[in-house]
């Protein structure tokens, strides 16, 4: 009889209609926590938890489900995609009724939208292709860092007497470096520490010159990078159906064999 | 006698200088939507006036003569340029007598303009590959999309009482994390919201670094799929024109086969 | 005679030693336009008048020479280098004395810098490459231009009224639709619109992705062009040294042929 | 004796610990330098002060343990690396204890953070791939000084009067200029301007231009040369283990020689 019901539960998680309904609920618990942050009577609030409580019990149905369509338990938690939807469902279970644990609450609702990525393949596909990226860019950034740190601490110990909420410390210095990056209002950064060092601008051009710098060669990188590897899959694939040269040079040796043989 | 009739109005449309001529008017009646919006006396008025009504009426005798030309009057509209062109023109012949329709009268006659696209095939053809390079975006488009509205989420729940018109409720939140992203005076809000929760840089530069990096991904994708179908087409030329490899093994093979036979 | 002058003309037109002395003195006319914008005393002022003359003078002694080393005088002025460095130095000879010529002057003289391109070859071809690479863009250019015109248009008949200084007329509309392109305090010009017309981020929105879409279309276009010919040069060069298929194609047909006849 | 000694300092030098240790006490001298920049007690101080003594031993002795693990001195000053590394521990003596050097001291000290990249052989290997790509731009780089020397010869001619701190002198008016293509309140320097020369939108629009299409075909060269070097590598690298077309031509072209031959 459990095996039936185990039957029955793998032909429900296969159903297109039911994945549907999924990602319909997960829609609606997103339109739901976007209708929060607006101000609502106290009806429409009432209305807004009864559907949270609705919506929290149907998810926890619908993990409950998938886990027991799964023959093998212990695999259940080895999917990644599992466990991060049993966990967000599980956070959403924290209540919004005691006052203080009201936002902790909301925020970790909101988290719920992020289950349309493991529902839907297509998006599941790609955050594997953009996690898989990101190795590759691990020396550039730890290059990066280093530039951004020495250019912080020399930053910190030049300028930390000429505006303390900019360059008080490295921590803060870091982030108007960050700033000045972005090309947000970094002239008026610059002219301000230009004022007591005139020479200043060199620290700002040099450091905006290396980012960009290393900042082109990490895109260049990565293009080049995906396009290698695209024309080798490519390649690779060609050489499954069709003879390669050296296929051809093996037979063209065996002839001349033949003709010699024969001579 | 209205084959007759057909006939020479297709000569006409087919015409270099009738085309010309068309493009003339578009041209001019982009001119007249300029010169709407300087400040110009009455009299000048009055002649803008005659001229658009000139530019209405050679449009519709325009289309009335393409509609006749087609042999077909039910695969006239099944062209969307056609379609296009007549929702244009039909839409400009609202009045801009009455003084409430005025504004929308204007507004109407500018996109006259579009017409260009629909009259230079070069314009058409640009427009047509940028439409299919779209539907690639489309999971991009939405996993952006996603992130958008959890972080648009999260701001208005924690900072929408920090400021609330700009993080007043959801929608005005996407709209503030769409100026973050740009980079537009984005640490005025970040600085903002600092002097409360003063962990909240994290918040804006892991939104910067996501949509950043989704962004550069979006780019590279569009970059790589455009060299690789370039690249698939260029191969498709070449073995139209070329022997390839397993043509010459067919060869090979016979005259081995010829050797054999012959031993 | 004259013709031994020109042999010697041409002798000294290829040297090298000649061309670093006018690229020096290029250099030194750089120099100059740049001391011009300092604050200088009337004594260092008539060092440069009288550098300036000197440099004048031998700019017009150089071309001369480079004219009359050429044989053929009418094809002199068929290289387009020719003409341009001629027209630098001539209108460079407009005097700085009368006090109304004097900023004319001073800034024809500021183009001989310009003179460094015709001189140093590689700047020469790379500007080339820069020109050939303008048509490709023509059309991508008119596409835009529209889009921009619509959106001038638009915004000058719905914003006059709110900041005419922004919206005033379609010219200055353009002007402000560019500096929301570059994301300039882009929010500040829609947030004024905004209280007017609370829908109005539709218009910015709709803008920035449009041409941030058209943009992106060009620079790819761009990339997969210059590729596209790169790897067409490369081919046609391998070409040139190396069979194709289609000549191991004749071979081996000219093998089976030979084994045929004989049979 | 000694070359026991020399073998064993190899061995240490090659050691996986040894390198890990150095590695560790680089990022406590980093930690070291950003910790200075906070507000700290007296005792803490003298801590840093401790710490900071122990780290110059430790890396004075380490690279003395290097100098001797060579066996040819004169090559240990020939790698670029051992002089960066023995430049940055020289400098980073100078003693922090007068007052006046005691900013430079910590300035030079910040620099020991750079050794991370001698030591991290991926880092070192990035690094010199990013020098590689700067001989490629020499050219672009020159012809975009010479866009900017002129702008901002032009610009502190005609708009000195108008805004001195902007356009004072030549100096002062790249760094304007280089603000303006940083699209930094770029508005607010033309509006300025075009309140006295109504035209000037014309020198930023065409600035703009300049900079962004020279921009733009560098960002391009770069890409479609390390593209082109990338195939050439892998055509290469499959001509070595493959053969090629030519090579099968030579074996074809000796069967129809054997084949004549016996006719």
């Amino acid at each position: 009889m459990f095996e039936n019901l185990e039957y029955k539960l793998n032909k429900l998680k296969a159903n297109r209609a039911f994945e549907l309904l999924v990602v319909s609920v997960i829609i609606l618990a997103a339109l739901l926590a976007g209708a929060r942050t607006y101000d609502i009577n106290s009806s429409a609030l009432r209305l807004l938890s009864v559907l949270d409580v609705l919506i929290t019990v149907f998810f926890v149905v619908e993990i409950s489900l998938r886990f027991m369509a799964d023959k093998d338990k212990r695999r259940f938690f080895k999917n990644g995609w599992n466990i991060f939807d049993t966990v967000i469902v599980l956070a959403s279970l924290v209540p919004m009724d005691s006052s203080e644990m009201v936002i902790v609450g909301r925020l970790l609702r909101i988290f719920r939208v992020l289950r349309m990525v493991s529902m839907i393949p297509e998006l599941r596909v790609l955050l594997n292709s953009l996690m898989r990226a990101l190795p590759q860019l691990g020396y550039v950034v730890l290059l990066m860092f280093i530039i951004f740190y020495i250019y912080a601490a020399i930053g910190s110990t030049m300028f930390s007497a000429i505006n303390p909420e900019l360059w008080g410390d490295i921590s803060v210095s870091l982030l108007t470096l960050f700033r000045v990056m972005t090309f947000e209002d970094w002239t008026d950064v610059m002219y301000e520490t230009m004022e007591v060092h005139p020479l200043s601008w060199i620290y700002y051009l040099s450091f905006i010159f290396l980012t960009a710098f290393a900042f082109l060669n990490m895109v260049i990188g990565i293009v080049v990078n995906v396009i290698d590897e695209e024309s080798r899959r490519e390649r690779e694939a060609e050489n499954e159906n069709e003879p390669t040269i050296a296929d051809l040079q093996v037979e063209i040796q065996e002839i001349k064999k033949l003709l010699i043989e024969r001579k």
